[in-house]
């Protein structure tokens, strides 16, 4: 088995911006050194470039859009997130949905440029259907959990398990990831039982006091 | 086997409308009663409802939007439109793409008021995420065809027959309609031996001199 | 002095539908003869047609789309809603923002078609920009008060008075609606008092056991 | 009277990312330094920080979205461009037009986070919108026009008279500056001499084979 995945989502959180996602980027490389857990992070698209230069940890962009070279201003070049350093990008979170065209052309664009895709959706129909698509992942996060301080995996562990059934009747070489609501090392150890590889969070690790101690509660129990 | 179904998407064309729409109506109830073929149209919203109660053949909405009753302005309800006498509803054309969640949404809404959803794809991949989500139809058209009057059952076989097989291996119920550059009795016969049970087609019904003409062509091989 | 305006939304509510608002239609018609007051009503874009055949009152469209006759489908093509009897149309609702070109677009078209033109605006800046694009009507409506049932007249009377200021800075023939919480006389007479011509409103009408009694009722102190 | 500004955006082409990107930018340091211009560039977001870091000229943002720091994956934070060493930002871009609220809500979080502001547009009247909001700059660009290799000051230079009247007829401290076509010394001369106080431009200089004699030809009339 692969070993597991935690994405940390940082957003557009004053918490996690500046020094602050240095410090969450160096709890990261220290929780996964100690644990094998791979954990990646997905900060604002001006720092991609500090943090992956400074940090042996994956760096996530958190939107790309369906563009190639040329004339698009303001919006976000895949192959710019690649040359600044990312090595894999969210597409179609809940805060950005994407139509069904883009997230196709984002996942092309991203296996074109070699960045691991991670395509969010939000109900198991979804999760089938993003699947087709061929990313890398699929982080299964129903809306109304997210940030809500309830786990998905405790709350409704049925649209996962759903989710992972649904996915691999699609394409068995799509791996699947729980979000919303995961904060602690239950969290995961659920998702995993439950069949993914690991899970897609954000405020409870950027929002916390101690980013380092929730990591590292969130990987106790693998 | 089920009836061919050809379906005459009257866009906001001004020979679309007011009494041209209504004799796009007449021939299409014509040409369907003739032909045993199942010819519906989908006209702009504010016509559904005087074509569905004059005319013998069913209407689409070309959209709705992914909501329920409540404070909603300038929406499109799945509601209205079913009341106003539509019998189906086009989703997510490619000049009107919703989001891979607001996809799914709009084909439960259209299962749980009896409406036949439609949804338009641009390639197989796509097709088979649409398939996922368990519409009636799924309309594949190559957007570098729409309008251009070179017919996709000519130009790009390949990517109708890719798109019937992606979605039989999704979801065999979800049947398949051929769109983009229908022009002719040939085009459809193409489009119904590669498999998919009819087409999805627009100028060259609308805009055309005599729309009986075309229409008694249309299905002519059949 | 102009008569006073009330235009009253009927979103997509389920109670500003069907038999619904032919109830509310009567209702406008009825409080409308008596006190002189203008009242006009925004349907749903399938209900313009028969409320404006059977009822004497300014029907209005929730909104039109920036587009020209063409392949456009699933939009709300401005002659459309004109040919179906519309004598106006909100333009930016809250619920339905524009760009600022598709704001003067449509303005544009309202104006080429004969129709009135209502663009609403969440403050005195934005209500300034709104008037340099010579609409009708601005109607101004601070969103945290919208379906809030707390008035702007009462709750900020301040942003009513910056707007019909800026507003008359820019362009003095532009008239100035107050949107946003307005449910009695008082919420009318004050807005009149204000500078502005007349109200938007919604829900205290739509949702209301009685519409004509709460008509009558924002009516009493003109 | 300010020195000319000469606004270069890099959009998402090849030739303005990474190494050609320190070339536009070592150019601009040095044309700027030669004749006394201000010469911008507006690279892509991930490129804000090193060209900001390590040339002395001013680095735009090509879009900022309305949002504060929070919940919005996938967005451009304002804070962020400013900590990455933005100077400014264009915002309502014809390649990223927004709302008239977002509009508004992007110059007021310039403002306050010292960012200076420059609003694209489209035509006198929506420059004259645009003047109410209080932007530092208006650029005013008809679409049809941009990339067109056929400059605003030749085409059609009375949409620049008319947009400078506008403007100053609402907020005269607003400055304004012509976008569209632009390429040669006397493109920026008519510019100027319209009442302009400089120009947006992009391909001209971003795909030239000689950058630095392009910005040096723009400046060569002043």
């Amino acid at each position: 088995m692969d070993s597991p995945f935690i994405l940390v989502n940082l957003k557009t959180y004053q918490e996690g911006m500046g020094h602050n996602a240095r410090r969450i980027a160096v709890a990261a490389e220290t929780v996964s050194r100690e644990s094998g857990a791979v954990i990646g992070i997905a900060p604002i698209f001006t720092e991609i470039r500090p943090l992956s230069q400074h940090h042996a940890i994956p760096v996530y962009a958190q939107h790309i859009d369906a563009i190639t070279p040329g004339a698009h201003t303001g919006h976000i070049l895949p192959e710019a997130v690649r040359s600044a350093g990312a090595s894999g990008t969210l597409i179609n979170h809940s805060e950005r949905r994407l139509t069904l065209a883009d997230i196709d052309a984002c996942i092309q664009a991203a296996r074109r440029l070699n960045l691991e895709s991670v395509v969010c959706t939000n109900n198991d129909a979804t999760s089938a259907a993003a699947a087709a698509l061929k990313p890398d992942y699929v982080a299964v996060e129903p809306p109304e959990l997210i940030g809500s301080g309830v786990s998905v995996s405790k709350a409704d562990p049925g649209v996962i398990e759903r989710s992972v059934n649904a996915v691999r009747a699609v394409n068995p070489d799509v791996k699947v990831l729980t979000g919303a609501g995961i904060q602690s090392g239950e969290c995961v150890k659920i998702a995993i039982d439950l069949g993914t590889c690991g899970v897609l969070l954000a405020s409870s690790v950027v929002k916390a006091e101690d980013p380092e101690a929730v990591l590292r509660d969130l990987v106790s129990l693998l």
